[in-house]
């Protein structure tokens, strides 16, 4: 299948060097040379483009991790393997109806948008117009805006949702807002949240006991990566050592 | 909605303790007293239900991370943060077709099926019947046996398909196999493995380095639990130190 | 130099299996059958004995990290990656005067012991009885009780030394004893302590500012083994992923 | 007491900047103004000294791990959480006669000298005399050159010592000179090695087997920094992610 304006696709050079963009009509400098992207349009995934100096640029066919990973951002992101974790345990499935405040820049958004597919649902607050307009340019890119509810508002007064299938917080004070979270969500159904100090997953901790939510977890996850070097493998010198911490809460039916 | 007959439930209970089981008309012998579990049939997600002994065990609708981690299993499994990583980078989307090879205890392919959904497939080659016979049991469990064609097969020659959006192997040893890869995957598009030894990460990445493959990657995924003790916050005493390392590579046109 | 009572000993199988002990006229029983110590007399570090059963053991030096491990213990214990690193970062040397508080089973102390040598003198305060017996009887099997004066006291009250080299608190509440160091400790030098917890850690880094102290860092270590078998290295399964958080802060002349 | 020329000092400023120098009659230039380093000849450790635009420094005496970690260095070099468990499994104690090859900059021959005390003796081996003059300079400022032989020359032939205490091996060959080690060190006592790769680790495992030593075990030790930030406790962003592995083994009693 041919490539078409508004594909996304990651540029991958012999030189390990690589970069996402949108096929358009546009040109493009890169250090090895001019390239014309107009090129691909006559290419599928897979193939290779030239650059003016001869250089080959091949068309890969971007992951959701790696789009995310690359996302045009204001604002601190959720990584690839907080998103894959979160998709594993707060019960996301295609069809799924999903709240998450923050929108931020979108990432979690973005995810959550790609696996629940075109009959799921993601209603995503955020207060702030210019993450709101950054995370829908981002959506738009992904092709999957139209499963994206943005809700520029402050969940003070309570979600708009009922039963939803799952709720995730990205907020500097997750605390404040269980209550609400508490009337949108299914009974039986999960809450994550990710929070960047530890003295914020204790205040969080503290409010999911009071509010009565069980199955209370929280963890964090590492990546090293290892360089892919036969002969010499071994892991990376530098690592990001800290994104967040993930908390889990599951939600009773207090009737 | 009320529970029926053969949904999942994670029954969880004050003391902590929790465990997996499926709606039946059955009774089960718990360490806090005897169970009907036809008492469920009256309730739904988030209530909970009692022992002989009248202490109460919650309804939890377990999210599929935990549906695998707790897998009946005769083998190593992928465990959820693995899963949920590889769901980010092996271009995973609802609709898609991947292969998966072997199906082992059914970990990855319930996860897989999971997430492609009612449109896409998982293909999983599994050569011994009797772990075949076990995913299959845990698939069905998941209710999305349908989605899956396990075959039987050794897969020396070949994938039956053509064209699928992505492969996983979880074979001790891949790099024999990704001649049949080459002609299964999609250009463009993204092959994933899992290694335990560094010797079998080396000998993977050589090969897919001889076999022309792009973006070749490697990383370990470590998860630390957080003791959710408010007062008394602190990593988990002991941690699962390794379960294996991932491989993730891009196919290219040869052509 | 042949082997002599009261010698300490890491006995090695060929099944990998080891012990720790004291070179002695008695006879142990072991997996591998019954062994006569005494014949470890005409021996020297190196060397084997057998069992009755003809299973050779080897006599190991034991490094002071293996014997600290093995601890005969009623307490947590500091472990050799911490100890080590306490010893880099606490300005300990030979001739070194230092006070630890409390002594526990003695792991620390033997530690500091070890390395302060004949000249130096680790001043170690200690509450309760059963431990000081402990620790005793941990440092006379390690030989060098005379460079230890246990204290079996309070330290509410202040220590009994002045112009100490180093000061380092293991006690649930380090805090508390902040104005003592200062009295201890000489300015420009480095008082270190464990927290199991964060709510520790930042209890005590909050006093160390409020008392003045400088260049307070906190960190955590973290041991991974990797299994040494040639073709199939890995990293172990298990990890112990979590001892303590050290904290480290410098004492300045306020006068 | 006063400090005099030739010290060592670690000054530490309120902006939380801190640098190493030798106290002298030099001025300095600083990003907080000019200063005056014979203004310390005053002082004692613990005490401050200002800038011309009074800015206070306070010096601080430097604990050898910080001494190491800001080595003058012409060579990747071994960092203070490998050297303290190595102080901790090499059986080092004051005293002791220590082989290590090679010098590199001298960060671990400076760990080993300095704990070896006055009576002790490390004997360090390099080829390159640029790497020797290096390590020189290094061990003269923190006042233990005499503690150390420097042998400018390749250990092919083998050590000039024999019956030491510990050897270590930061090469890229380590297998290539065990059968020196064996010569040089006492039975029973124990070999340690720095591998940066796992094929590094796998060729020593193997030797080490080969070559008859016992109670072979590889290790690697991560350090995660805590941002020590009473209310917003949490780990640094990024850290060291890979420095070495450690192996050590154990030399017995071939005869």
């Amino acid at each position: 299948m041919k490539l078409k304006e508004g594909d996304m696709v990651l540029l991958f050079s012999a030189d390990g060097t690589s970069f996402l963009t949108v096929i358009s009509r546009k040109k493009l400098s890169t250090h090895l040379g001019e390239l014309n992207l107009e090129d691909a349009l006559e290419k599928s995934y897979g193939d290779f483009i030239e650059t003016h100096k001869g250089e080959k640029l091949f068309l890969i066919k971007p992951p959701v991790g790696e789009f995310i990973r690359r996302l045009k951002r204001q604002t601190q992101i959720i990584f690839p393997k907080e998103a894959g974790y979160i998709l594993m345990y707060l019960d996301i499935f295609p069809g799924a109806k999903v709240i998450e405040c923050g929108t931020g820049s979108g990432s979690l958004t973005t995810v959550l948008a790609h696996f629940v597919g075109e009959n799921g649902k993601v209603f995503s607050y955020e207060r702030r117009e210019e993450f709101a307009s950054l995370a829908e340019e981002n959506l738009k890119k992904w092709g999957i805006r139209e499963r994206v509810e943005i809700k520029l508002k402050d969940i003070e007064d309570g979600f708009e949702e009922e039963g939803v299938d799952a709720v995730f917080l990205d907020l500097p004070n997750p605390w404040d807002y269980l209550k609400q979270v508490k009337k949108a969500l299914l009974p039986g159904r999960h809450l994550g949240a990710i929070c960047p100090t530890f003295n914020q997953l204790e205040k969080l901790v503290e409010s999911l006991k009071k509010e009565g939510f069980i199955w209370i977890r929280a963890m964090e996850l590492l990546k090293r990566d290892i360089r892919p070097s036969p002969g010499k493998i071994r892991p990376e010198d530098n690592m990001i050592a800290h994104t967040g911490f993930l908390v889990f809460a599951t939600l009773i039916n207090e009737k």
